[in-house]
């Protein structure tokens, strides 16, 4: 069995802004280790594929950035003209493993930007997902949550349907959308669901038939990108289908509507979505110093406790007296905030906008 | 009767670090308004004397902005080749005044770094000072303390001797140096004491006798300098004698120990020695927004209150929920302080010395 990772690398987050930008979003940062987030991605997959079997599935307005990835890792970069949520970028990479002859072989689609601790644990549920996929299910990967987050979707599980290599295989009875604070209090108190991780496995065969039953007009749309895949027009009619497409998730689209059995992969082996300068600081606990303290790049802190420093330019950041804060400097802009109104970001980004601040977001 | 103001600007603070470099002290500084707070000392005293009687006793190390200030103001720019404090700093402009014929006028010796609200009251104490001044007196201009501060020295006041233009004027019995918390509350309690401002009025002569009296040294000194002063060889001379000056500040050299009468003019004119972020915030309310934040150059704040943003470089500076903090940005280096805290600048700089950080400092 082969396995086609396809990584998803065209979002715009903000939630690290001032080190990302909507033309640097985090996937192309080193914010967790020396490498990029996708770089990363493709590391913890290359001991189960070859790297010509990874396609990075981004958006065409980071070429650049793209193109150096490419060259730097060997994998197949797929452009997207505009980003038009998880079910055409799927939808992409899946029509372009069919032309290459790959059909009934299983498509792993992972998001660029998360951060795994136990990746072999990790690659083991590709396997066996995998392996499931090839069989015509849609597999979901589940993480056992751990707190009532209100920023994952939710999967809430069925029957065990059978246990391989240890691991529970679950029917998944349905996909819940992000809840409310009571609601996902309530669903983690239940232990009946798992977090959404928006990595799934199947084959393309699989997803190409589930999107022309329950969103014909993508399927259409992906048809003619199929046709001229590889040929000079490819750009253009790229850019007309994708014109067309409608903005959906492959979770929306599809998975809450399929009558396909799907099957969770229930697992816990380090999982987050790194989604904020508090999170990313909680994943890098094992550089804090003895005051709680990280600081990457020039910094220094005196009477200071649980800060984060990240500083990308030259100046030296010095703290005095200061708890749970992070402080950002970048060479046109510096954040200091609350470390805990660090989720906040995306709207003080949305506000800078009307202000007319465009030029550093 | 001509006032000679004797601006004292060779001090080399560093509690406004980064904004404040040992090569660029605050009185080189625009931090209180728009002109450099020597500027704004010469302004002050400009109404009641000709800039040519305005003497400004710099460091040589600070040549080139002196030289500015010079060119801007029209003022005598006298410099010293090293800090001796203050004693030596005011023998200097002592012997250019008595070498350029004046004598028994007074010279007002007024510290480069102050800040004064109410700039009308200042001159006509410097006037009725002037007055007593040329009787021979020793005037310190004293301020009505308004909190227990151990970072000046007090001056104990004895009888009321006379009372002018509505204004007290005291016999000084005694100069405190600073004291310790539990004597400045006795001494602020009490309601017998002053702060010692560090603002005194006196004639060349009155001066230079007790120099002669109590610091011989320093005054055998003086009269090389005096002797050379315009001449050749002055710099030679000056560092000479410079070399062999005690440091040694006027208060413990002369105020301690002179028998010659000694006046205070108690004044409340909004005076501050602005000596640290937290008092500069404090003198510069009139520009809080109505979340009590200050920005001064780039910066937005998001849910904070109570901030101080002192932005000289051309970043954005971005808050996000803080509260009580002073951000300062520079081409070099940014600090982010609790606000209470920024007293501790001074010992920030001692540790950051002693880690080799000396290019930011």
């Amino acid at each position: 069995m082969e396995i086609y990772p396809v990584i998803m690398a065209g979002g715009s987050g903000t939630r690290f802004w001032p080190a990302s930008r909507y033309n640097l979003p985090k996937q192309f940062l080193d914010i967790i280790g020396s490498k990029t987030m996708i770089e990363q991605t493709v590391e913890r997959v290359s001991p189960v594929c070859r790297e010509e079997n990874v396609i990075i599935v981004g958006n065409e307005a980071h070429h650049v950035l793209l193109k150096k990835i490419s060259e730097k890792t060997g994998c197949v970069i797929l452009e997207e003209p505009f980003g038009r949520n998880t079910a055409p970028c799927i939808g992409l990479a899946a029509v372009y493993l069919r032309k290459k002859g790959v059909v009934y072989e299983p498509m792993a689609v992972l998001p660029a930007d998360h951060f795994i601790t136990d990746e072999k644990r990790f690659r083991n549920i590709l396997s066996i997902g995998g392996g499931l996929a090839r069989k015509g299910s849609i597999v979901t990967i589940g993480i056992v949550p751990t707190r009532p987050e209100t920023g994952y979707g939710y999967l809430l599980k069925g029957a065990v349907k059978d246990t391989m290599e240890g691991i529970e295989i679950y029917k998944i009875e349905r996909f819940a959308e992000k809840p409310d604070k009571e609601d996902a209090l309530r669903y983690v108190k239940s232990g009946d669901y798992f977090w959404n991780s928006g990595m799934f496995i199947f084959t393309p065969e699989t997803i190409l038939k589930e999107i022309q039953l329950h969103l014909p007009g993508v399927h259409e749309g992906l048809l003619e990108i199929e046709k001229c895949l590889g040929e000079k027009n490819e750009r253009d009619v790229l850019r007309s289908a994708y014109q067309k497409f409608p903005s959906v998730s492959i979770d929306y689209g599809v998975m809450e509507k399929t009558d396909r059995p799907m099957i969770a992969l229930p697992v816990d082996f380090g999982w987050s979505d790194v989604g904020s300068w508090e999170s990313l600081y909680g994943l890098r606990k094992k550089e804090l110093d003895g005051n709680k303290n990280l600081i990457h790049g020039k910094g220094i802190l005196f009477d200071t406790g649980s800060c984060f420093v990240f500083n990308q330019a030259e100046q030296m950041v010095v703290g005095v007296g200061l708890e749970d804060l992070v402080i950002v400097n970048t060479d046109d802009a510096i954040l200091v905030a609350d470390m805990k109104k660090s989720q906040d970001i995306k709207k003080i980004i949305e506000e800078m906008e009307k202000r007319g601040l465009n030029s550093i977001l």
